[in-house]
Protein backbone atom coordinates (compact mmCIF):
# COMPACT_ATOMS: atom_id res chain seq x y z
CA UNK A 1 0.00 0.00 0.00
CA UNK A 2 1.21 3.79 -0.94
CA UNK A 3 0.01 6.26 1.51
CA UNK A 4 -0.95 10.15 -0.57
CA UNK A 5 -0.45 12.52 1.65
CA UNK A 6 -0.84 16.00 0.31
CA UNK A 7 -1.52 17.87 3.78
CA UNK A 8 2.37 19.54 3.58
CA UNK A 9 3.70 21.07 1.32
CA UNK A 10 3.13 19.19 -2.08
CA UNK A 11 2.33 15.56 -2.33
CA UNK A 12 4.10 12.67 -0.63
CA UNK A 13 3.98 9.00 -1.50
CA UNK A 14 4.81 6.85 1.14
CA UNK A 15 4.75 2.89 1.04
CA UNK A 16 3.11 1.92 4.20
CA UNK A 17 2.52 -1.21 5.67
CA UNK A 18 -0.53 -3.25 4.91
CA UNK A 19 -3.58 -1.85 5.63
CA UNK A 20 -6.05 -4.22 7.71
CA UNK A 21 -8.69 -4.24 4.97
CA UNK A 22 -12.01 -5.83 5.34
CA UNK A 23 -12.34 -9.49 4.19
CA UNK A 24 -14.72 -10.45 1.01
CA UNK A 25 -15.32 -13.64 -0.07
CA UNK A 26 -17.95 -15.74 -1.42
CA UNK A 27 -20.28 -17.77 -0.09
CA UNK A 28 -22.59 -20.60 -1.62
CA UNK A 29 -25.54 -21.13 -0.17
CA UNK A 30 -26.62 -24.79 -0.63
CA UNK A 31 -29.92 -26.66 0.39
CA UNK A 32 -30.49 -30.20 0.35
CA UNK A 33 -26.91 -30.26 -1.59
CA UNK A 34 -28.45 -28.41 -4.37
CA UNK A 35 -27.15 -24.48 -5.30
CA UNK A 36 -29.39 -22.38 -4.23
CA UNK A 37 -27.27 -18.76 -4.60
CA UNK A 38 -24.09 -16.88 -3.73
CA UNK A 39 -23.50 -13.88 -2.25
CA UNK A 40 -19.88 -12.02 -1.74
CA UNK A 41 -19.45 -11.48 2.29
CA UNK A 42 -17.24 -11.07 4.85
CA UNK A 43 -16.47 -14.33 6.72
CA UNK A 44 -17.82 -15.27 10.44
CA UNK A 45 -21.32 -15.77 11.45
CA UNK A 46 -22.06 -17.90 8.38
CA UNK A 47 -24.49 -19.96 9.73
CA UNK A 48 -26.53 -16.67 10.89
CA UNK A 49 -25.64 -15.37 8.12
CA UNK A 50 -27.43 -18.23 5.90
CA UNK A 51 -30.01 -18.72 8.73
CA UNK A 52 -30.86 -14.97 8.54
CA UNK A 53 -30.75 -15.18 4.34
CA UNK A 54 -34.08 -17.65 4.66
CA UNK A 55 -35.76 -15.91 7.48
CA UNK A 56 -35.61 -12.94 4.93
CA UNK A 57 -37.26 -14.86 2.19
CA UNK A 58 -39.97 -16.37 4.47
CA UNK A 59 -38.51 -19.79 4.56
CA UNK A 60 -37.66 -20.34 8.06
CA UNK A 61 -39.44 -19.23 11.25
CA UNK A 62 -38.37 -21.24 13.81
CA UNK A 63 -35.16 -23.30 14.65
CA UNK A 64 -37.17 -26.23 14.36
CA UNK A 65 -37.36 -25.15 10.41
CA UNK A 66 -33.93 -26.45 10.57
CA UNK A 67 -32.78 -29.82 10.38
CA UNK A 68 -28.79 -28.76 10.20
CA UNK A 69 -26.60 -26.84 8.70
CA UNK A 70 -22.99 -27.92 7.56
CA UNK A 71 -19.53 -26.67 5.82
CA UNK A 72 -19.08 -28.37 2.92
CA UNK A 73 -16.29 -28.60 0.29
CA UNK A 74 -17.19 -28.31 -3.80
CA UNK A 75 -18.14 -32.05 -3.86
CA UNK A 76 -20.46 -31.81 -1.27
CA UNK A 77 -18.52 -33.71 0.48
CA UNK A 78 -19.56 -32.22 4.37
CA UNK A 79 -17.88 -31.82 7.27
CA UNK A 80 -19.79 -32.83 10.66
CA UNK A 81 -20.15 -29.38 11.99
CA UNK A 82 -23.48 -29.40 14.09
CA UNK A 83 -26.29 -26.62 13.03
CA UNK A 84 -25.41 -25.64 16.97
CA UNK A 85 -22.03 -24.99 16.31
CA UNK A 86 -21.63 -21.58 15.05
CA UNK A 87 -17.71 -21.17 15.85
CA UNK A 88 -16.23 -20.50 12.42
CA UNK A 89 -12.80 -22.31 11.90
CA UNK A 90 -10.69 -21.07 9.19
CA UNK A 91 -10.50 -23.73 6.45
CA UNK A 92 -10.69 -27.49 5.92
CA UNK A 93 -7.92 -29.66 6.60
CA UNK A 94 -7.07 -29.60 2.83
CA UNK A 95 -6.88 -26.07 2.62
CA UNK A 96 -10.54 -25.37 1.42
CA UNK A 97 -11.84 -22.46 2.53
CA UNK A 98 -15.22 -22.39 4.76
CA UNK A 99 -17.46 -20.89 1.29
CA UNK A 100 -19.93 -23.51 1.02
CA UNK A 101 -23.17 -24.19 3.27
CA UNK A 102 -25.65 -26.70 3.09
CA UNK A 103 -28.85 -26.54 4.82
CA UNK A 104 -31.32 -29.47 5.32
CA UNK A 105 -34.91 -27.94 5.98
CA UNK A 106 -37.00 -29.48 8.32
CA UNK A 107 -39.95 -31.90 6.72
CA UNK A 108 -42.88 -29.56 5.82
CA UNK A 109 -40.45 -26.75 5.12
CA UNK A 110 -41.68 -25.69 1.76
CA UNK A 111 -38.47 -23.89 -0.51
CA UNK A 112 -40.83 -22.62 -3.56
CA UNK A 113 -38.38 -22.15 -5.85
CA UNK A 114 -39.82 -19.07 -7.79
CA UNK A 115 -41.08 -17.31 -5.09
CA UNK A 116 -37.67 -17.72 -3.32
CA UNK A 117 -35.34 -16.51 -5.94
CA UNK A 118 -34.67 -12.21 -4.80
CA UNK A 119 -35.64 -11.13 -7.89
CA UNK A 120 -39.40 -13.07 -7.77
CA UNK A 121 -41.06 -10.98 -5.40
CA UNK A 122 -41.06 -8.09 -7.13
CA UNK A 123 -42.09 -9.45 -10.33
CA UNK A 124 -45.91 -10.23 -11.24
CA UNK A 125 -48.77 -10.63 -13.50
CA UNK A 126 -50.09 -7.26 -12.98
CA UNK A 127 -47.10 -5.69 -13.37
CA UNK A 128 -43.61 -4.36 -11.70
CA UNK A 129 -44.14 -1.51 -9.58
CA UNK A 130 -43.54 -0.47 -6.26
CA UNK A 131 -47.22 -1.90 -5.36
CA UNK A 132 -46.36 -5.26 -6.09
CA UNK A 133 -43.41 -5.03 -4.13
CA UNK A 134 -44.46 -3.99 -1.46
CA UNK A 135 -47.93 -6.91 -2.06
CA UNK A 136 -44.68 -9.45 -2.19
CA UNK A 137 -43.38 -8.70 1.16
CA UNK A 138 -46.26 -8.68 2.95
CA UNK A 139 -47.77 -12.08 1.48
CA UNK A 140 -44.47 -13.07 2.38
CA UNK A 141 -44.55 -12.27 5.93
CA UNK A 142 -44.63 -14.34 8.92
CA UNK A 143 -45.82 -11.91 11.69
CA UNK A 144 -47.53 -8.40 11.65
CA UNK A 145 -45.38 -5.69 13.48
CA UNK A 146 -48.33 -2.62 13.34
CA UNK A 147 -49.50 -3.95 16.28
CA UNK A 148 -46.74 -3.89 18.45
CA UNK A 149 -47.07 -1.09 20.40
CA UNK A 150 -43.28 -0.62 22.11
CA UNK A 151 -42.75 2.79 22.80
CA UNK A 152 -38.94 4.43 22.24
CA UNK A 153 -37.45 7.56 23.50
CA UNK A 154 -35.90 9.89 21.27
CA UNK A 155 -33.00 10.10 23.93
CA UNK A 156 -32.20 5.85 23.61
CA UNK A 157 -32.80 6.58 19.54
CA UNK A 158 -29.72 9.30 20.04
CA UNK A 159 -27.41 6.94 21.95
CA UNK A 160 -28.34 3.85 19.34
CA UNK A 161 -25.18 5.04 16.73
CA UNK A 162 -22.49 5.75 19.24
CA UNK A 163 -22.76 2.54 20.66
CA UNK A 164 -23.22 0.33 17.71
CA UNK A 165 -19.67 2.18 16.91
CA UNK A 166 -18.19 1.25 20.19
CA UNK A 167 -18.97 -2.13 19.94
CA UNK A 168 -17.61 -2.45 16.26
CA UNK A 169 -14.27 -3.42 17.31
CA UNK A 170 -13.41 -4.31 13.63
CA UNK A 171 -14.71 -1.17 12.31
CA UNK A 172 -12.06 1.08 13.98
CA UNK A 173 -9.54 -1.19 11.95
CA UNK A 174 -10.88 -1.19 8.43
CA UNK A 175 -13.56 1.62 7.87
CA UNK A 176 -15.21 -0.61 5.81
CA UNK A 177 -17.44 -2.52 7.31
CA UNK A 178 -21.36 -1.92 7.54
CA UNK A 179 -22.89 -2.99 10.84
CA UNK A 180 -26.49 -3.85 12.27
CA UNK A 181 -27.26 -3.92 15.54
CA UNK A 182 -30.13 -4.78 17.46
CA UNK A 183 -31.18 -3.15 20.79
CA UNK A 184 -34.36 -3.45 23.34
CA UNK A 185 -36.60 -0.48 23.36
CA UNK A 186 -34.48 0.34 26.35
CA UNK A 187 -30.84 0.85 24.77
CA UNK A 188 -29.63 -2.70 25.51
CA UNK A 189 -27.21 -3.73 22.84
CA UNK A 190 -28.73 -7.78 21.88
CA UNK A 191 -27.10 -8.68 18.78
CA UNK A 192 -24.52 -6.89 16.41
CA UNK A 193 -23.64 -8.23 13.33
CA UNK A 194 -20.97 -6.64 10.68
CA UNK A 195 -20.09 -7.29 6.71
CA UNK A 196 -18.89 -6.05 3.98
CA UNK A 197 -22.53 -6.01 2.61
CA UNK A 198 -25.69 -4.00 4.46
CA UNK A 199 -28.22 -6.91 3.61
CA UNK A 200 -25.67 -9.33 4.97
CA UNK A 201 -24.94 -7.68 8.47
CA UNK A 202 -28.63 -7.56 8.74
CA UNK A 203 -29.20 -11.02 7.46
CA UNK A 204 -26.51 -12.05 10.36
CA UNK A 205 -28.76 -10.62 13.16
CA UNK A 206 -32.06 -12.17 12.05
CA UNK A 207 -30.44 -15.58 11.85
CA UNK A 208 -28.60 -15.42 15.10
CA UNK A 209 -32.72 -14.44 15.97
CA UNK A 210 -33.91 -17.43 14.57
CA UNK A 211 -31.59 -19.79 16.44
CA UNK A 212 -31.74 -18.00 19.33
CA UNK A 213 -35.11 -19.29 19.14
CA UNK A 214 -36.21 -14.88 19.31
CA UNK A 215 -37.88 -14.51 16.53
CA UNK A 216 -40.54 -12.31 16.71
CA UNK A 217 -38.56 -9.83 17.42
CA UNK A 218 -41.43 -7.54 19.36
CA UNK A 219 -40.42 -4.89 21.17
CA UNK A 220 -36.63 -4.08 19.48
CA UNK A 221 -35.10 -1.98 17.33
CA UNK A 222 -32.85 -2.47 14.63
CA UNK A 223 -29.43 0.18 13.84
CA UNK A 224 -28.06 -0.31 10.92
CA UNK A 225 -25.04 1.90 9.99
CA UNK A 226 -25.85 3.45 6.41
CA UNK A 227 -29.36 3.68 4.05
CA UNK A 228 -32.50 2.60 4.74
CA UNK A 229 -33.55 0.61 1.81
CA UNK A 230 -36.37 -0.98 0.55
CA UNK A 231 -34.50 -4.30 1.15
CA UNK A 232 -33.53 -3.52 4.76
CA UNK A 233 -37.40 -2.54 5.59
CA UNK A 234 -38.22 -5.76 4.54
CA UNK A 235 -35.59 -7.94 6.04
CA UNK A 236 -36.54 -5.87 9.54
CA UNK A 237 -40.61 -7.04 9.14
CA UNK A 238 -39.42 -10.32 8.09
CA UNK A 239 -38.04 -11.01 11.54
CA UNK A 240 -40.64 -8.85 13.20
CA UNK A 241 -38.63 -5.88 14.63
CA UNK A 242 -41.15 -2.97 15.13
CA UNK A 243 -38.02 -0.27 14.49
CA UNK A 244 -35.61 0.57 12.10
CA UNK A 245 -33.45 3.48 12.47
CA UNK A 246 -30.40 4.30 10.30
CA UNK A 247 -27.68 6.79 10.62
CA UNK A 248 -28.21 7.71 6.60
CA UNK A 249 -31.50 8.46 4.39
CA UNK A 250 -34.18 6.05 3.90
CA UNK A 251 -35.76 5.41 0.26
CA UNK A 252 -39.02 6.70 -1.02
CA UNK A 253 -40.01 2.52 -1.31
CA UNK A 254 -38.52 2.12 2.00
CA UNK A 255 -40.58 5.00 3.54
CA UNK A 256 -43.77 3.48 2.05
CA UNK A 257 -43.40 -0.15 2.68
CA UNK A 258 -42.79 0.64 6.30
CA UNK A 259 -45.85 3.19 6.23
CA UNK A 260 -48.25 0.48 4.95
CA UNK A 261 -46.80 -2.15 7.32
CA UNK A 262 -46.70 -0.65 10.60
CA UNK A 263 -42.79 -0.39 11.25
CA UNK A 264 -41.14 2.99 12.51
CA UNK A 265 -38.79 4.30 10.42
CA UNK A 266 -35.88 6.67 11.91
CA UNK A 267 -33.47 7.97 9.60
CA UNK A 268 -30.19 10.15 9.57
CA UNK A 269 -29.79 9.71 13.26
CA UNK A 270 -26.90 11.84 13.91
CA UNK A 271 -25.91 13.19 16.83
CA UNK A 272 -29.09 14.78 18.45
CA UNK A 273 -31.49 14.80 15.72
CA UNK A 274 -33.18 12.11 13.58
CA UNK A 275 -36.25 11.99 10.97
CA UNK A 276 -39.34 9.59 11.74
CA UNK A 277 -40.34 8.46 8.18
CA UNK A 278 -43.19 6.39 10.14
CA UNK A 279 -44.93 4.95 12.83
CA UNK A 280 -43.80 7.91 15.01
CA UNK A 281 -46.59 7.02 18.13
CA UNK A 282 -43.85 4.45 18.52
CA UNK A 283 -41.55 7.39 19.40
CA UNK A 284 -41.41 9.69 22.52
CA UNK A 285 -39.50 12.89 22.45
CA UNK B 1 -42.14 13.21 8.62
CA UNK B 2 -41.19 14.19 12.09
CA UNK B 3 -38.02 15.88 12.87
CA UNK B 4 -36.70 15.25 15.91
CA UNK B 5 -34.25 17.47 17.91
CA UNK B 6 -32.27 17.47 21.30
CA UNK B 7 -29.44 19.87 20.31
CA UNK B 8 -31.48 22.24 23.22
CA UNK B 9 -33.09 21.39 26.48
CA UNK B 10 -35.18 18.47 26.09
CA UNK B 11 -35.69 16.44 22.78
CA UNK B 12 -38.74 18.08 20.84
CA UNK B 13 -40.48 16.82 17.78
CA UNK B 14 -42.19 18.67 15.08
CA UNK B 15 -44.04 17.28 12.24
CA UNK B 16 -42.01 18.94 9.06
CA UNK B 17 -42.90 19.83 5.82
CA UNK B 18 -42.03 16.36 3.45
CA UNK B 19 -38.59 15.44 2.86
CA UNK B 20 -37.16 14.64 -0.51
CA UNK B 21 -36.66 11.29 -0.68
CA UNK B 22 -34.20 8.94 -3.26
CA UNK B 23 -36.22 7.23 -5.17
CA UNK B 24 -36.42 3.88 -5.29
CA UNK B 25 -38.65 1.48 -7.97
CA UNK B 26 -38.04 -2.29 -9.25
CA UNK B 27 -36.96 -2.56 -12.43
CA UNK B 28 -36.79 -5.82 -14.71
CA UNK B 29 -34.62 -6.23 -17.41
CA UNK B 30 -36.06 -8.32 -19.77
CA UNK B 31 -33.59 -10.04 -22.76
CA UNK B 32 -36.05 -10.60 -26.61
CA UNK B 33 -38.97 -10.72 -23.94
CA UNK B 34 -38.23 -12.99 -21.36
CA UNK B 35 -37.85 -11.89 -17.91
CA UNK B 36 -33.90 -11.65 -17.12
CA UNK B 37 -33.44 -10.10 -13.50
CA UNK B 38 -35.09 -7.65 -11.22
CA UNK B 39 -33.27 -4.88 -9.22
CA UNK B 40 -34.26 -2.09 -6.79
CA UNK B 41 -32.65 0.95 -8.30
CA UNK B 42 -33.31 5.31 -9.03
CA UNK B 43 -35.00 5.50 -12.00
CA UNK B 44 -33.92 7.55 -14.51
CA UNK B 45 -31.25 6.44 -16.81
CA UNK B 46 -32.33 2.94 -17.03
CA UNK B 47 -31.35 1.90 -20.88
CA UNK B 48 -28.01 3.10 -19.54
CA UNK B 49 -28.55 1.24 -16.45
CA UNK B 50 -29.54 -1.43 -18.96
CA UNK B 51 -26.94 -1.77 -21.00
CA UNK B 52 -24.17 -1.33 -18.51
CA UNK B 53 -25.72 -4.27 -16.29
CA UNK B 54 -25.17 -6.44 -19.79
CA UNK B 55 -21.35 -4.64 -19.69
CA UNK B 56 -20.43 -6.08 -16.42
CA UNK B 57 -22.09 -9.09 -17.24
CA UNK B 58 -19.68 -9.84 -20.40
CA UNK B 59 -22.45 -9.82 -23.05
CA UNK B 60 -22.54 -6.28 -24.22
CA UNK B 61 -18.83 -4.61 -25.64
CA UNK B 62 -20.14 -2.67 -28.12
CA UNK B 63 -23.65 -0.32 -29.12
CA UNK B 64 -23.56 -2.63 -32.26
CA UNK B 65 -24.40 -5.48 -30.02
CA UNK B 66 -27.84 -3.82 -29.23
CA UNK B 67 -30.66 -3.63 -31.93
CA UNK B 68 -32.81 -2.18 -29.46
CA UNK B 69 -34.00 -1.14 -26.05
CA UNK B 70 -37.45 -0.61 -25.23
CA UNK B 71 -39.94 0.37 -22.08
CA UNK B 72 -42.90 -2.40 -21.57
CA UNK B 73 -45.52 -3.06 -20.05
CA UNK B 74 -46.11 -6.49 -17.90
CA UNK B 75 -47.77 -7.72 -20.70
CA UNK B 76 -44.77 -7.34 -22.71
CA UNK B 77 -46.91 -4.66 -24.79
CA UNK B 78 -43.93 -2.63 -25.53
CA UNK B 79 -43.89 0.90 -26.53
CA UNK B 80 -41.60 2.19 -29.54
CA UNK B 81 -39.04 4.36 -27.42
CA UNK B 82 -36.21 3.84 -29.43
CA UNK B 83 -32.38 2.53 -28.15
CA UNK B 84 -31.09 5.70 -29.07
CA UNK B 85 -33.86 7.97 -27.08
CA UNK B 86 -32.40 7.90 -23.19
CA UNK B 87 -35.09 10.30 -21.76
CA UNK B 88 -37.46 9.16 -19.36
CA UNK B 89 -41.02 9.40 -19.44
CA UNK B 90 -42.87 9.25 -16.16
CA UNK B 91 -45.67 6.81 -16.86
CA UNK B 92 -47.26 4.87 -19.75
CA UNK B 93 -50.18 6.69 -21.40
CA UNK B 94 -52.33 4.33 -18.96
CA UNK B 95 -50.61 4.65 -15.70
CA UNK B 96 -48.35 1.82 -15.43
CA UNK B 97 -44.66 2.94 -14.17
CA UNK B 98 -41.83 2.51 -16.52
CA UNK B 99 -40.19 -0.48 -14.72
CA UNK B 100 -39.49 -2.90 -17.55
CA UNK B 101 -36.76 -2.34 -20.23
CA UNK B 102 -36.54 -5.08 -22.98
CA UNK B 103 -33.62 -5.76 -24.58
CA UNK B 104 -33.01 -6.94 -28.48
CA UNK B 105 -29.68 -8.08 -28.68
CA UNK B 106 -27.80 -8.20 -31.89
CA UNK B 107 -27.48 -11.49 -33.84
CA UNK B 108 -24.59 -13.39 -32.74
CA UNK B 109 -24.74 -11.80 -29.02
CA UNK B 110 -24.61 -14.99 -27.13
CA UNK B 111 -26.47 -15.08 -23.69
CA UNK B 112 -25.13 -18.49 -21.92
CA UNK B 113 -28.17 -18.08 -19.16
CA UNK B 114 -25.89 -20.02 -16.41
CA UNK B 115 -22.85 -17.47 -17.06
CA UNK B 116 -25.09 -14.75 -17.08
CA UNK B 117 -26.18 -15.02 -13.64
CA UNK B 118 -24.55 -13.07 -10.87
CA UNK B 119 -23.99 -15.72 -8.73
CA UNK B 120 -22.37 -18.59 -11.61
CA UNK B 121 -18.96 -16.46 -11.93
CA UNK B 122 -18.20 -17.32 -8.16
CA UNK B 123 -19.50 -21.10 -8.63
CA UNK B 124 -17.31 -23.48 -10.37
CA UNK B 125 -16.49 -27.04 -9.86
CA UNK B 126 -13.17 -26.43 -8.41
CA UNK B 127 -14.56 -24.67 -5.54
CA UNK B 128 -15.98 -21.75 -3.92
CA UNK B 129 -13.03 -19.39 -3.36
CA UNK B 130 -11.91 -15.94 -3.60
CA UNK B 131 -9.33 -17.34 -6.49
CA UNK B 132 -12.06 -18.77 -8.34
CA UNK B 133 -14.29 -16.15 -8.31
CA UNK B 134 -10.69 -13.69 -9.54
CA UNK B 135 -10.33 -16.43 -12.51
CA UNK B 136 -14.35 -16.22 -13.77
CA UNK B 137 -13.94 -12.31 -13.94
CA UNK B 138 -10.62 -12.50 -15.85
CA UNK B 139 -12.21 -15.23 -18.22
CA UNK B 140 -15.10 -13.11 -19.01
CA UNK B 141 -13.30 -9.58 -19.90
CA UNK B 142 -13.21 -8.34 -23.17
CA UNK B 143 -10.09 -5.92 -22.18
CA UNK B 144 -7.01 -5.54 -20.27
CA UNK B 145 -5.98 -2.82 -18.17
CA UNK B 146 -3.29 -3.86 -17.12
CA UNK B 147 -1.34 -2.59 -20.33
CA UNK B 148 -3.12 0.75 -19.64
CA UNK B 149 0.06 3.12 -19.08
CA UNK B 150 -2.20 6.05 -18.04
CA UNK B 151 -0.61 8.75 -15.52
CA UNK B 152 -3.03 10.21 -12.70
CA UNK B 153 -1.40 12.88 -10.29
CA UNK B 154 -2.22 12.97 -6.19
CA UNK B 155 -3.43 16.22 -6.99
CA UNK B 156 -5.95 15.67 -9.24
CA UNK B 157 -6.76 12.69 -6.89
CA UNK B 158 -7.62 14.90 -4.58
CA UNK B 159 -10.12 17.06 -6.32
CA UNK B 160 -12.54 14.12 -6.88
CA UNK B 161 -14.86 13.95 -4.39
CA UNK B 162 -15.55 17.03 -4.20
CA UNK B 163 -16.01 17.83 -7.99
CA UNK B 164 -18.87 14.61 -8.17
CA UNK B 165 -20.33 16.07 -4.73
CA UNK B 166 -20.68 19.47 -6.51
CA UNK B 167 -22.42 17.49 -9.55
CA UNK B 168 -24.59 15.74 -7.76
CA UNK B 169 -27.57 18.13 -7.62
CA UNK B 170 -29.54 15.23 -6.27
CA UNK B 171 -27.66 14.37 -3.43
CA UNK B 172 -27.88 17.58 -1.82
CA UNK B 173 -31.12 17.29 -1.84
CA UNK B 174 -31.65 13.94 -0.30
CA UNK B 175 -28.19 12.50 0.96
CA UNK B 176 -29.30 8.98 -0.08
CA UNK B 177 -28.11 8.38 -3.42
CA UNK B 178 -24.42 6.72 -4.32
CA UNK B 179 -22.47 8.64 -7.03
CA UNK B 180 -20.43 6.93 -9.92
CA UNK B 181 -18.40 9.04 -11.90
CA UNK B 182 -15.55 9.36 -14.56
CA UNK B 183 -12.71 11.08 -14.93
CA UNK B 184 -10.44 11.89 -17.62
CA UNK B 185 -7.00 11.72 -16.08
CA UNK B 186 -6.55 15.13 -15.88
CA UNK B 187 -9.56 15.19 -13.85
CA UNK B 188 -12.14 16.14 -16.12
CA UNK B 189 -15.77 15.01 -15.44
CA UNK B 190 -16.84 13.03 -18.70
CA UNK B 191 -19.86 11.46 -17.16
CA UNK B 192 -21.67 11.25 -13.55
CA UNK B 193 -24.73 9.04 -12.36
CA UNK B 194 -26.30 8.67 -9.27
CA UNK B 195 -28.41 5.65 -7.82
CA UNK B 196 -29.53 4.05 -4.38
CA UNK B 197 -27.45 1.31 -5.20
CA UNK B 198 -23.75 2.21 -5.75
CA UNK B 199 -23.61 -1.08 -8.62
CA UNK B 200 -26.25 0.59 -10.20
CA UNK B 201 -24.49 4.13 -10.36
CA UNK B 202 -21.38 2.12 -11.94
CA UNK B 203 -23.47 0.30 -14.41
CA UNK B 204 -25.07 3.42 -15.41
CA UNK B 205 -21.86 4.89 -16.86
CA UNK B 206 -20.54 1.81 -18.05
CA UNK B 207 -23.72 1.58 -19.75
CA UNK B 208 -23.68 5.06 -21.05
CA UNK B 209 -20.01 4.73 -22.57
CA UNK B 210 -21.65 0.85 -24.17
CA UNK B 211 -24.37 3.97 -26.03
CA UNK B 212 -21.75 6.26 -26.73
CA UNK B 213 -19.29 3.77 -28.23
CA UNK B 214 -16.50 4.84 -25.52
CA UNK B 215 -15.90 1.48 -24.61
CA UNK B 216 -13.22 0.42 -23.38
CA UNK B 217 -12.15 3.51 -21.00
CA UNK B 218 -8.65 3.55 -21.33
CA UNK B 219 -6.80 6.37 -19.68
CA UNK B 220 -10.24 6.98 -17.46
CA UNK B 221 -10.55 6.93 -13.67
CA UNK B 222 -14.04 5.87 -12.43
CA UNK B 223 -14.66 7.72 -8.56
CA UNK B 224 -17.40 6.10 -6.23
CA UNK B 225 -18.96 7.66 -3.51
CA UNK B 226 -18.39 4.74 -0.88
CA UNK B 227 -16.65 1.42 -0.68
CA UNK B 228 -14.66 -0.26 -3.14
CA UNK B 229 -15.94 -3.87 -3.13
CA UNK B 230 -15.39 -6.84 -5.01
CA UNK B 231 -18.00 -6.28 -7.39
CA UNK B 232 -17.26 -2.89 -8.43
CA UNK B 233 -13.51 -3.36 -8.64
CA UNK B 234 -15.21 -6.19 -11.41
CA UNK B 235 -17.30 -3.50 -12.87
CA UNK B 236 -14.29 -1.07 -13.79
CA UNK B 237 -12.34 -4.55 -15.41
CA UNK B 238 -15.35 -4.50 -17.42
CA UNK B 239 -15.40 -1.50 -18.83
CA UNK B 240 -11.92 -0.99 -19.02
CA UNK B 241 -11.13 1.62 -16.71
CA UNK B 242 -7.67 1.34 -15.14
CA UNK B 243 -8.04 3.40 -12.12
CA UNK B 244 -10.53 2.79 -9.49
CA UNK B 245 -10.78 5.92 -6.88
CA UNK B 246 -13.07 5.36 -3.86
CA UNK B 247 -14.13 7.79 -0.80
CA UNK B 248 -14.02 4.61 1.52
CA UNK B 249 -12.64 1.23 1.76
CA UNK B 250 -11.76 -1.09 -0.25
CA UNK B 251 -12.29 -5.09 0.55
CA UNK B 252 -9.96 -7.60 0.97
CA UNK B 253 -11.06 -9.86 -2.35
CA UNK B 254 -11.33 -6.17 -4.33
CA UNK B 255 -7.48 -5.60 -4.21
CA UNK B 256 -6.76 -8.88 -5.06
CA UNK B 257 -8.81 -8.46 -8.06
CA UNK B 258 -7.72 -5.29 -8.69
CA UNK B 259 -3.39 -6.56 -8.20
CA UNK B 260 -4.01 -9.72 -10.49
CA UNK B 261 -5.57 -7.65 -12.83
CA UNK B 262 -3.56 -4.49 -13.24
CA UNK B 263 -5.57 -2.16 -12.19
CA UNK B 264 -5.16 0.63 -9.78
CA UNK B 265 -7.27 1.53 -6.31
CA UNK B 266 -7.18 4.03 -4.56
CA UNK B 267 -9.42 4.12 -1.27
CA UNK B 268 -10.21 6.68 1.76
CA UNK B 269 -9.68 9.35 -0.35
CA UNK B 270 -10.54 12.12 1.84
CA UNK B 271 -9.25 15.80 1.91
CA UNK B 272 -5.48 15.92 0.56
CA UNK B 273 -4.77 12.12 1.86
CA UNK B 274 -5.93 8.61 0.49
CA UNK B 275 -4.36 5.05 -0.27
CA UNK B 276 -2.97 3.47 -2.82
CA UNK B 277 -3.50 -0.42 -2.82
CA UNK B 278 -2.57 -1.39 -6.12
CA UNK B 279 -1.09 -0.18 -9.26
CA UNK B 280 0.93 2.68 -7.70
CA UNK B 281 3.05 3.10 -10.57
CA UNK B 282 0.07 5.30 -12.23
CA UNK B 283 -0.19 7.69 -9.49
CA UNK B 284 2.19 10.80 -9.51
CA UNK B 285 2.72 12.13 -5.86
Amino acid sequence: MVRLDGTGDGAVARRGGEEHLAAEEPLELRIGGRPFTVTMRTPGDDFDLVAGHLVSEGVLGSPADVVRMKFCSADNGCTSTAYTDGELSLAFADGDPLNIVDVTLAPGVELPEERLRRSSYVSSACGVCGKTSIDAVQATARWAVADDDVKVSAETLFTLPDRMREAQKVFAKTGGLHAAALFTAEGELVCLREDVGRHNAVDKVLGWALRADRLPLRGHVLAVSGRASFELVQKAIAGGIPVLAAVSAPSSLAVTLAADSGLTVVGFLRGRTANVYSGAERVIA
